[in-house]
């Protein structure tokens, strides 16, 4: 174990310890015996470079176990199962070596476009924060490092190296940087991997204000920042402002400026001193991981990825109980999905399987000859489009088995180029090829199962035309077994939506401002993210957020609901399975104030649980709700501020399925206010110590206002309107106004004496 | 006429005379002989305080005539009656000696909630611009003054003289800068209000980008910017950003600033000079009025109101021909607003009207007996309100007459507590009262026709359930008569909506952003303002922007489209009053280019013409797009820049109905970009000259991404998709990368190369 500090290193050292050797392993300074540590992709598997790390960093990797991408699992709302997932990961990463995985991606889905949103849980904060901290727990539990990110406000992937992210300090603390804030208090993630975009104009890797500022000062992260892959701009002003480690190497370019910065007395030595200790505590905890000894149990990491994959399908119809499928019955397997599956995103995270599953082996395995086969369509790149067979010929084959089936299970899904880190779509539609065949597919046989596999939301325009829906996301390598295990009833599906499927893109709040242009993408709808905002406007949607059925029925009691001596919500309820087969409920708990001084959604989730219920079992579950959760942040005061009042606590089963609701009285927070010149009339008034005072001073004048002349000819309706207008009149411009007869010295008196005994507005 | 100048007076009387005398007068030096003026507010008539000018700004004011506020007036589409409006408030002030009248206010309609809409023209910057340029050259046709207001980005009443409009530059300058652009242009306003508002966090009142970068140097303006009544924050702030004249009167405090900020060397006596002598030449302006003898000529100020608010006017819906009414029909009156009209909203634009006309006077005159009368409701403050009696018997007496007639017109309107300036409405129903008596009333007689008296947008929740719909706005005194014109058929009305009717207000651009909140206001949604936003987001409205019926009907030919020398687009078509009666068609030209390197709307409003046309007639109307007006704000250049490629050139009879579409070429503006080492790869091979340069340089690099290891294991799923990614990468973020073999000073060397020839994108 390294006993070096940064006082032990030259100026070069330090330097040279704050940027990679390559493309994924630190510097060793051999000469102290400091080791090197490699860092590998994540996050739902290893992305280990095969053939050394000094080499260009984009291309084959070493097999590993493809796990759910956050697309898939995030759809469990289980951390439990998350975690386990994140355990896995990290014993893989200890067998090949590996000191840190980098994952997981907690950005918020803000646009259905961005071409990355598979790498991500939700359009929710609290849900990628819950989640996001269980993978940190996972991984790390293995002695393993996780690296947060992208930290922060990078949604999109168009020009995503230069972007600025023009958000206002609510969406920014309450949507964007709330999940990381959960998982750096709640997980300790051992680094957090700032993103390539800018912020309000300031690139993350130098940004002081959000590497320091906020995630050190406020949060109290006291791990590393490291750089995303390319994302330094100006390395001197990066270590500035906290960023402690640049990858991939530069090639000493930037090490050598930041010597020079320091000789020209331009960078504080103690500030790379700190980034230097940072590197070295990270090389030490690495070198704390337990030997694990290989070789990797591949048979089991492929059974936890089929778990976690059945768990990560979400059943989004089922009308006449079409699934489960019986054994006996005669399915058409539809769609060359089912024969090559897209199981992950492309890009940094796509890993090297270990094995594939298919949902046609799968299937077959089950239903034996009664299930048959037709591709329907190609996919970029696979056997059919090779076979070079025509859309026609492809269709009718189609058509002919599922005719001659009692189902037809029609696989779609988005092809692999559309979906990938570096861009985003251009749309949310499925292939038109594909939805010809479906609707021919209906057309020969009404009984039509739709499976879908896409990383990202898509449009569902045939929602009403078919009896069921099952979409599987992105499922990792055992994706195709878990398909098999829901489609006959091994599985009772339990994924819910970690994100709204809009009737249309023009739905989606980011519309008109996605992706930006000339450098900038202003987030214009503010607070109003995915279902707060299609709840704020009252749209309709095809399927609403924290949505998903079940083979099975739920029924929810009355909740309870109180607030706890630490201010935190507790929320009991009763859940009972009513049906006959045992299966899992996520219950969900949203909270919003009954009035707000702030612009609120109608709610925010707060809460959820994943609760397995046998058939005829009933649990009381228990969820809480963090005070703190509570919060707007208050650009007043610049800080997370609860309100203090009544709030609506509402237990769901999906954000447009409420099945009880309670208030609850919530003691808030004391925001100090003093008043200024600025105050307004209105303010002022009522203020308990200057209000009465004020009001005999400008009384002569206000009264003139809205008495004696509140004729019809007045300028204003009535006394009450006048009042209104008058009362938003800064007290300070009154001043010198004819008719005021008030000095200024005298407001500026009162102001003071005002001051004196501190106002606490609501 | 004054000859001083600033150079003849003292610092005091210098400071003194950029401030007024009391609420509404400049000071007067006697000593050189420099005379005081007075302004009254606007702009729809004359609010000339009675009583002196010393005492509060906010009380009764002599007879004006008052005509259509700008709401109304704005459906004219017509620069021809605004601007006799304009000579004709315009001559009131000359025989009251008012030297300047507080007026065209041309803000955006971005909220139908705004208290102050209705002093506003339309949500398009070009309706306000071309009709505020119309009431301006109206009024200073008579030697008076206009003060165009309120500049700039004032769009709400709510926290008004406090709140930021934080705006981004596209939407700032492409919605809310644009018209008051083209009226100082075109009409050359004596001067211009800042307004109260802050803009991205600078008071208007101290802001020296927007009170002289934008206005002075960019747009060439050389008269005198006046505060807001009460709007000057800072004082020296102000006058050093180009404020030239403090209103009302701060009883000498903030002169006193003014000569302290001189004498301690803070603000250059020049520029207070300069201040002083825009002053001093505003009051010469005023000096060169001609002398009008009074009497005001009331019948005719009167008779004009009357025409003017028979164009004011608009038809939403007439199906069956319901209207107009012939005299012999028995009509049953219904509605307070019929005897107690609402013609004008409150706040500083009120005027003390001449006289008052009602509908039911003026439909009796000419219905005689077969028109019927009943109050239906209680308008707040009304003689029916004050009669006491019950919401029952008004209804009940509103179902007999409405029984006993042929039909019924319901006259509905917003209380005019609910309208005014100094705050914004919470919604956009009308009263429930009115819509329970409108239901009775639909129940006893169909044919219904309902009559709407609303300064700002309402929704319309039975649009679908009444025959006639016709939308009177407010109209001013003269009001009653135009309606009687407009139902009985004297007058065929041609109104046009000039801003959305929306079926809900949730469905409006600024919901969930307005009004702001803590100080802030952001305007999300962008250049999406109104039917921009609509458009854009394919949404169903009640009716749309430029929508209006006529009691004739018009055809269109095929519109012919041609640049013109200087770039403006000149479009020609053929329009035919294809009915048996004389109206007016409203014919506008919509366009958008096919391709944009920004965000635009789908079409936007770019000419408009009314045009009347006799039974049968045809004529050949010619529209002008001004080829400024295609362009956009480019953030990269900081300035207008007008695409080069095909535009769309809709010819319509509104925003959607589209009678004829053309495209044509557009010789666009050169945009010199350099390469940096911020470029893009993408940007950087699309370069002529650097393109094939660094194709060499980086090509090993590159061809590695690309060619040899596009295997089923690499990242991205094709190559097209790696070369996405790539290009988006700055090039200087490559250098020192592993495998790329360049240095930073070999790149530097080829982007100077580069620049030496001109790169011009598209």
């Amino acid at each position: 174990m390294t006993d070096t500090s940064a006082s032990d290193l030259t100026l070069e050292e330090k330097a040279s310890l704050t940027s990679g050797a390559d493309f994924w392993t630190t510097k060793a300074i051999e000469r102290v015996g400091l080791p090197s540590i490699m860092m590998t992709d994540g996050p739902h598997g290893l992305r280990k470079q095969a053939g050394g790390t000094d080499h260009l960093g984009l291309s084959s990797s070493v097999p590993a176990t493809c796990f759910p991408p956050a697309v898939g699992i995030g759809s469990s709302f289980d951390p439990e199962i998350v975690e386990r997932v994140g355990a896995a990961i990290g014993v893989e990463a200890a067998i090949e070596d590996v000191a840190i995985v980098l994952g997981p991606g907690i950005n918020i889905k803000r646009s259905p476009l961005c071409g990355r949103n598979f790498e991500y849980f939700s359009e929710d904060p609290i849900v990628s924060g819950i989640l996001g901290a269980a993978s940190v727990r996972g991984v790390q539990s293995q002695g393993v490092g996780t690296s947060l990110k992208h930290f922060a406000a990078n949604n999109q992937e168009f020009d995503r190296m230069r972007a600025s992210s023009d958000v206002d300090p609510r969406p920014l603390h309450e949507i964007y940087l709330r999940g990381f804030e959960r998982v750096v208090k709640d997980a300790e993630p051992w680094t957090v991997m700032c993103s390539y975009n800018r912020i309000n104009g300031v690139y993350a890797s130098e940004d002081p204000w959000l590497l320091t500022q906020v995630l050190r000062d406020d949060w109290g992260f006291d791990g590393v920042v490291v750089s995303d892959w390319g994302a330094v701009n100006d390395r001197v002003a990066g270590v500035a402002a906290g960023l402690d480690l640049e990858m991939p190497s530069s090639g000493g370019r930037t090490d050598a400026q930041l010597v020079a910065a320091v000789r020209a007395g331009e960078l504080d030595e103690s500030v790379l001193d700190t980034a230097a200790d940072r590197a070295i505590d990270l090389v030490r905890k690495a070198q704390r991981r337990p030997a694990v000894a290989g070789p990797l149990d591949v048979d089991a990491h492929h059974a936890l990825a089929r778990e976690a994959a059945g768990r990560s399908i979400v059943l989004l119809k089922n009308d006449g109980d079409v699934l489960p499928l019986a054994a006996e019955r005669r399915i058409a397997v539809i769609g060359a999905f089912a024969t090559e599956p897209r199981f992950q995103g492309a890009g940094s995270s796509l890993i090297n399987p270990t094995r594939v599953d298919t949902a046609w082996d799968e299937l077959r395995a089950v239903g034996g000859e009664n299930v048959t086969y037709a591709a329907g369509f190609a996919v970029e790149g696979g056997d059919i489009a090779a076979s070079g067979r025509s859309a026609d010929d492809l269709r009718a084959e189609a058509v002919a088995v599922a005719s001659a089936a009692d189902v037809a299970v029609v696989f779609l899904g988005l092809p692999a180029a559309e979906e990938s880190e570096g861009f985003d779509r251009e749309h949310i539609d499925l292939p038109a090829a594909q939805l010809e065949v479906l609707d021919a597919v209906i057309a020969a046989n009404p009984t039509t199962v739709v499976v879908l596999s896409n990383g990202g939301v898509v449009a569902l325009p045939f929602a009403e035309r078919v009896p069921a829906i099952v979409e599987t996301w992105l499922l990792g390598q055992a994706g195709g077994g878990a398909v098999a295990d829901v489609l006959y009833g091994a599985v009772n599906p339990s994924g819910k939506l970690t994100e709204t499927v809009p009737v249309r893109l023009e739905d989606n709040p980011s519309f008109g401002n996605f992706p930006g242009e000339f450098g900038h993408v202003r987030y214009g709808e503010g607070v109003l993210v995915g279902y707060r905002w299609y709840d704020a406007k009252g749209l309709d949607v095809t399927f609403p957020f924290g949505y998903g059925l079940s083979y099975t029925t739920f029924s929810y009691g009355e909740a309870s609901v109180a607030a706890s001596e630490s201010g935190d919500i507790v929320v009991r309820v009763d859940v009972t399975n009513t049906g006959d087969r045992d299966g899992r409920e996520i219950v969900q708990v949203y909270a919003a104030p009954v009035a707000s001084v702030v612009q609120r959604a109608p709610r925010e989730l707060k809460a959820f649980a994943s609760v397995a219920l046998a058939a005829g079992e009933t649990r009381t579950v228990e969820l809480v709700v963090r005070r703190e959760d509570l919060a707007y942040w208050d650009v007043r005061v610049d800080r997370w501020i609860v309100e203090s009042g009544e709030y609506t606590v509402e237990v769901a089963a999906s954000s447009r399925d409420i099945r009880s609701s309670a208030t609850v009285q919530v003691e808030g927070d004391a925001v100090s206010l003093p008043l200024t010149m600025n105050s307004s009339i209105g303010d002022v008034l009522a203020h308990p110590v200057a209000g009465p005072t004020v009001m005999g001073a400008l009384g002569g004048f206000l009264g003139e206002l809205t008495g004696a002349d509140s004729s019809a000819a007045s300028m204003m309706p009535n006394d009450e309107a006048m009042q209104k207008m008058m009362a938003s009149f800064p007290i300070g411009r009154l001043i010198g106004f004819p008719g005021v007869d008030v000095t200024h010295e005298q407001v500026e008196q009162l102001l003071e004496g005002a001051n004196a005994g501190v106002l606490t507005p609501a």
